[in-house]
Formats: C-alpha cells, structure tokens, sequence
C-alpha cells in the first residue's frame, strides 16, 4: 500500500498567491526561484550540477477539493482532470521541468518555476532527453490555445 | 505538512522482476501495458484520448533502502541519488513519459512501460510538449554512456 510523503526541501519563489504564478513554467522562462534542499539530503545533490534541466515534483499544499471533470486555467471548456494539469488531484504532487542555473551547497537555483513560495519539494529527477523528450506529443484539447496570461480570479 | 499517497489505478506489464524490467521506457519503446483505473476515478478520463503521450506518476513499490549516494543500472561510477532516476528515494515515486495507443473504458493501453507488473499508479498528467519537453538537455554523466542492457544482479 501506498506511504506517506516526505519534504525534502523547500521552493521559494517570488509568487505568494495562485494569481501571481505562472500557469506553467514554460510561460514564464525567466522566472527564477531557489530550492533549498534539507541539510541531511545533501550527499543526494552530488553530479547534479552537470545536468541543465531538473524535474520538480513537489506538492499541492494549498488546493481546493479534488473535481474528476474541471475547468483549467487555461480554456473554458470543462476536462477531465487527469487530461489537465489542475493541482487539486487525487495525489497532489506537481512536476515542473526546470533549468539548472547554478548550486551552491544545498541551495540550487532553476529558472521556469510556476510554483507557489514556500511549496514542499518532494523529488528531484534529472532531466534527461532520451527518456523525457517527446517533442513530436500532441497538445490534446490545448492544441490551438494561445499562451495567454491567467484570467483574473480563476482558480 | 505532506500527506499520504493513495493508489488511483494498477499498472500491468509483462514485467515480473528487476531483471526483466527495461531500465528505462525510452530503451523499450514497443514495451505495451495496461493501465486499469479505479472506476471512482473513471470520470477523470474524459478527454485523456486526445493526447499522444503521458506522464505516469507511479509508487516504487518493491525498493531497497535509500542510499543518497550509489551506482545505478546505467554506469559504473556512484552518483548522488538526486543526479539519478533510482528507484529507491525519499519520496518513491517514478515517473515514466509513455504513449497511449488507446482507451477502453478505465483501461489505458500505452507503450514505452518500464515499471513493475501491479505497480500502483499515483497520477496521470497530459504530456505537453511545451511544458514538458527539452530535447535541448543535457545528459549530465549519462552522456555518452551506450544505451546498454541492465548487467545481470545489478540492483
């Protein structure tokens, strides 16, 4: 059965409210925040530096009651929530593709976060093209939809 | 404060054992399994048919103890957990980008699976190419290291 989630680190960002942040990251490249990870998972972080991206899981820590069919942020039809990327999901753990600008000590730098201050880090994954790489994917019901900013008050 | 997973489907493969399993999807990419969703969940799915590719978060449900530093399937050299895609982390959770072939009802059938026959499934997300791929990365210490199959015993 299932277990319990840790936090291994910290995100802090500039966004302190869910109409601050970005709807994804990808919006928003130039967005850069800090992960500061717990002093006693330091020895994980080593080689890290040598990758650009990083995959972010972390969680949904402030998220409205899970809806299986929703609106997005991003159009105005209702979906599916496992054809979104809503927070409030049955597991609410987000997953952000990040670049890598720099580490110092347990502190890393990424550029492209969209994610609230203070947000517990659940995992960190290096990025690695082969495997995570699919640029020829379909964008689904997104297909077509302009990368506009997020309509005030939408959750 | 994280709270717990819960299980929202099982993953079916063809794969018993470590050493059947594939290190990674990506090797595999004619590797077919099933994913069965919990009915509850069902509508969840509404619209997941229009994307060509998904992420799967899964749980690491047959793992080792946790070592922040350690060789992988993929190399020789130990690296530090965080630089590594190892399944045995303070959060076990996988994360796996496969292609769905098709639906029927609560049963996804997708391609490049690389996880464990019963693996409980966490979450599906749509994969989307401008949030989520970056054939730009770089392959950190796995560059270069041939696409190689998992040496026998090797954990």
């Amino acid at each position: 059965m299932p277990g319990a989630f840790v936090s291994i680190g910290t995100i802090r960002t500039p966004y302190f409210t869910k109409e601050e942040a970005p709807i994804q990251g990808a919006f928003r490249p130039d967005a850069v925040g800090t992960i500061e990870i717990g002093p006693e998972y330091a020895p994980g972080l080593q080689d890290i530096d040598g990758f650009t991206h990083l995959i972010l899981l972390y969680e949904f820590d402030r998220v409205a009651d899970v809806e299986l069919v929703r609106q997005t942020f991003l159009g105005d039809e209702p979906h599916g929530l496992f054809a979104t990327r809503h927070p409030a999901r049955p597991n609410p753990i987000g997953l952000t593709v990040v670049r890598l600008l720099g580490r110092e000590g347990t502190t890393l730098t990424v550029a492209g976060i969209d994610v609230l201050d203070r947000t517990p880090l659940l995992d960190i994954k290096p990025y690695i093209p082969r495997f995570d790489s699919a640029p020829e994917a379909s964008e689904g019901w997104l297909a077509g939809l302009p990368e506009r900013p997020k309509p005030p008050g939408r959750e």
